[in-house]
């Protein structure tokens, strides 16, 4: 392991699409942290991890010095535009294949055009929440909406390469893990579009889970938020943990299941994906929240996962700078881990390599099957 | 950052009084652990981190050899006499501002003879329950002890500088987040005080929770006691997540929360304090019982933790010793930490010099206004 | 501390027995992961912390290169044969005691066995719902059951050094902390009782707190099992802190718990056996799985664990490969953490090799009193 530049090309498979105008400075910071809210007093969203780490990885490729101040490469960035901005730093981040999730309503770019911008191939992963939503938002009847739901999940499993779910934002992991019978999910449906305004959210638990299981039985990976994320969330009822019953309930049928994120409950992830063949771990957001302990985050999820079960993701959402950190990030950590512990002749070298083209880009070719016809 | 001795004097944002007079060898040791009952058969409480750690910082300050045997220490301890020794302790441990919970019904000093003892300021901080138990040894009615306590409330917020709450150890943080009505809080007090023996403790989580949003009313930092501590808590209702919706009640108002120790569940309140405006964290008393640990410790809260946000404190109680020890594991492990991400080339000498700053004293002096006329 | 040769021989406080015959390949791969199904497509149990550990530690003791691929292993493994391998494997691994729990159903070598292949000495550790099963296979009323129990009981302690409990698995942790009433207990029974089949488990709450109870009043050591195991358990139910009321319950015995395993919660364990002064910890079955982690582990466990009260483990099961590992990790991991914190100045080398002295196996022998006549 010379270094992180001898790593194979990235698999992200969990990211999202990036804003296409020129973010003010405020917009700018609050895309560093999970935080709905201005800064503190005193404080800025660019003295964290996160912070630190864009100074660190992005100034060089907008031509700036390492570490520059926040408001040169502020100004630096608007100079360039958008575009340029993009075009450099996602022609920088060393990613092969984007895995999308389509599902955010905000106005960010889809999948071709990251794809374009990055020179790379992109996927799309269909948020199952934005499907019910959409369906709600034209049906007329409560079987006009289940009709038109289960013809989206079918329409999506035809192109995607899995769905994602965010019922930890909108409910919490503590849901009841059998699938809702049929009654119990029409009453549901009807206590949810009676009085329904376009756009509102689906948080309905018996809801959730049936959305859940839709994906389920398609048998595509199905990406399940947990852990870490933004104060729409109660972190405590986002254990991966919770989904015990589920993952037990779901495995007789095969259907992957990938636990995005999971931090500060990543070893929980860990955990369920050691003990359970369909469930896999990604620690994507909290390497680009921890910055410069990202080694360590990354040491953790790798105590109990399987090798062959741990993937990459970055997380990003709407600046490119999140993609060049993420990998930056990942790949060091990875780096480090590696040379550590070959140089305690803990592991060979030869067993180092092959792992870091398990959790660098194999193991997401195989489970979400991109190398398929 | 050329090591520990750069770095600016502290504000040590949380801690207790000293005894006046010398211990015995056993009192000395219960120091030492957040145990109530005697070491195990076989064991000592200075075979612990936070033991280690004293008899690496102390005995040079009486004159004695670094890792001198507890035998020797504790003699000289007592040939100089608890005076003495407290002036040398308290007047080398580097803190320029002691804030200083004076709550506790123990006979330790106040806050104006540890800022004498040791060269310093001192600030007080308003235990809350204490006021509530005071104003209950008095009053004859219900209305008479919440007015008395409505009294006490606005008479510390002229002069002190943030209230702090035991609730954690009283109940636990699994309470109820808006305020109580007023005919609830009557009834608690009602309860209360019928049969009541003087020094009886609050344990009421209605009347707890009343004492919270005074506090909160008044608009000075609220100290909130999270995660570890002695026998009378149960570890697991401290885990200050279970303040996510308390949290969120208290935002609309801006009072600043600050959660203290909060190990082992220090990554939860770095959460908070990185999803919340008003949300501050503090890894005091958790830095002194892992002393060979304490820079682990110390990185964890500072994944998520933004940089203007983390405060220290030493926690100490009773030994002037364990001011010393709590500042200089602080030092040492901040130190450690920004060498080591500075050396990595992750982070800035001028980012890291600033962030020492901030965590050192700058962050608690802008949150406690210890610099306003 | 020069190295890990320096140690003093292990007292592993808690192992099982050892298979006789040959495993096939895929059971080989079976015994180093907490899953009960097989590996998931395209992945081995092999590439995993504790596969690469086997690798790392066991192949020179079969005449092969250090790190060799699993298949020369398992080939040179059979044909050496099971007797050889386990001679060649136990007489390395420098334990001079085994505690081994012998309460699974499995076939695996008993003490005197383990005892003879690894040249050491070995003592019984009995499992209390093995007792219980034992005793509802052949009682036919619930009076002759719960004698039948009490009499088991009794005479293990005549002879066993400790009681072990699996009510983590059969129940989890979340059990009411005293010992249930008669009457409560007959109800139970008889409704156990009837229509039991031979084998059938115990999975009763008040069986299970009877058997608990029924160690307690013995006096010997009781091992409960917390944290980290198969699939038969669900690990939120298994943090240690669900057992605080149990815990204080048992304070006024002075009966010894010592709580095995806990990752990921073994900061909860340690506080336990910080706190409170019958509560001891081990981080046995987390040091093998986390392989090169296990430092880290080995880390937060010393955190708030006294020094007096941390126990070492192997929980070897089925392979004698898992005693060298889990030997050689916790000798390694416990090495590099002592240098580092005499190097830095933190620790005194005495107090280095004292500390290395109690948790290898001196705690072990007090607690279980193994120098007893």
């Amino acid at each position: 392991m010379a270094g992180a530049s001898d790593l194979p090309p990235l698999v992200d498979h969990h990211c999202h699409g990036v804003v296409s105008d020129d973010p003010d400075d405020e917009t700018f910071a609050s895309y560093l942290v999970e935080s709905d809210a201005p800064a503190a007093p005193g404080t800025t969203f660019l003295d964290t991890q996160l912070g630190f780490a864009v100074r660190r990885w992005c100034p060089p490729l907008l031509d700036l010095e390492v570490h520059c101040p926040p408001e040169e490469y502020l100004a630096r960035r608007r100079e360039l535009g958008a575009a340029e901005v993009t075009r450099r730093l996602l022609g920088a981040d060393g990613i092969a294949d984007y895995l999308v999730d389509t599902g955010v309503t905000a106005d960010l770019t889809g999948p071709a055009e990251l794809a374009a911008a990055g020179g790379a191939r992109a996927h799309e992963v269909v948020r199952l929440e934005r499907l019910a939503e959409e369906a709600a938002d034209t049906a007329d009847t409560v079987a006009s909406f289940l009709t038109a739901l289960d013809d989206a999940v079918a329409e999506a499993a035809r192109t995607a390469v899995g769905f994602k779910s965010v019922a930890a934002y909108r409910h919490g992991l503590d849901l009841a893990p059998e699938p809702p019978g049929d009654a119990e999910v029409r009453a549901a449906a009807d206590r949810w579009l009676t009085g329904r305004e376009a756009g509102d959210r689906v948080t309905d638990p018996v809801l959730l889970r049936r959305l859940l299981w839709s994906a389920v039985r398609t048998g595509l990976p199905l990406q399940l938020h947990t852990g870490f994320g933004d104060t729409d969330l109660r972190l405590d009822r986002c254990d991966p943990l919770l989904l015990t019953d589920f993952v037990r309930a779901v495995q007789p049928t095969g259907c992957p299941l990938v636990l995005l994120h999971g931090y500060p409950y990543h070893r929980h992830a860990a955990y369920l994906a050691h003990a359970y063949p369909h469930v896999y771990a990604d620690v994507g957001l909290a390497l680009n929240h921890t910055g410069a302990r990202a080694g360590e985050v990354l040491a953790e999820a790798l105590e109990l996962t399987p090798f062959g079960k741990l993937l990459f993701s970055t997380d990003a959402y709407g600046l490119p700078e999140l993609y060049v950190v993420g990998a930056a990030v990942f790949r060091g950590a990875l780096t480090r881990l590696l040379s550590r512990w070959t140089g305690e002749g803990l592991w060979s070298y030869e067993d180092a390599e092959r792992v870091a083209a398990m959790v660098c880009a194999d193991n997401a070719r195989r489970v979400y099957g991109l190398d398929r016809g």
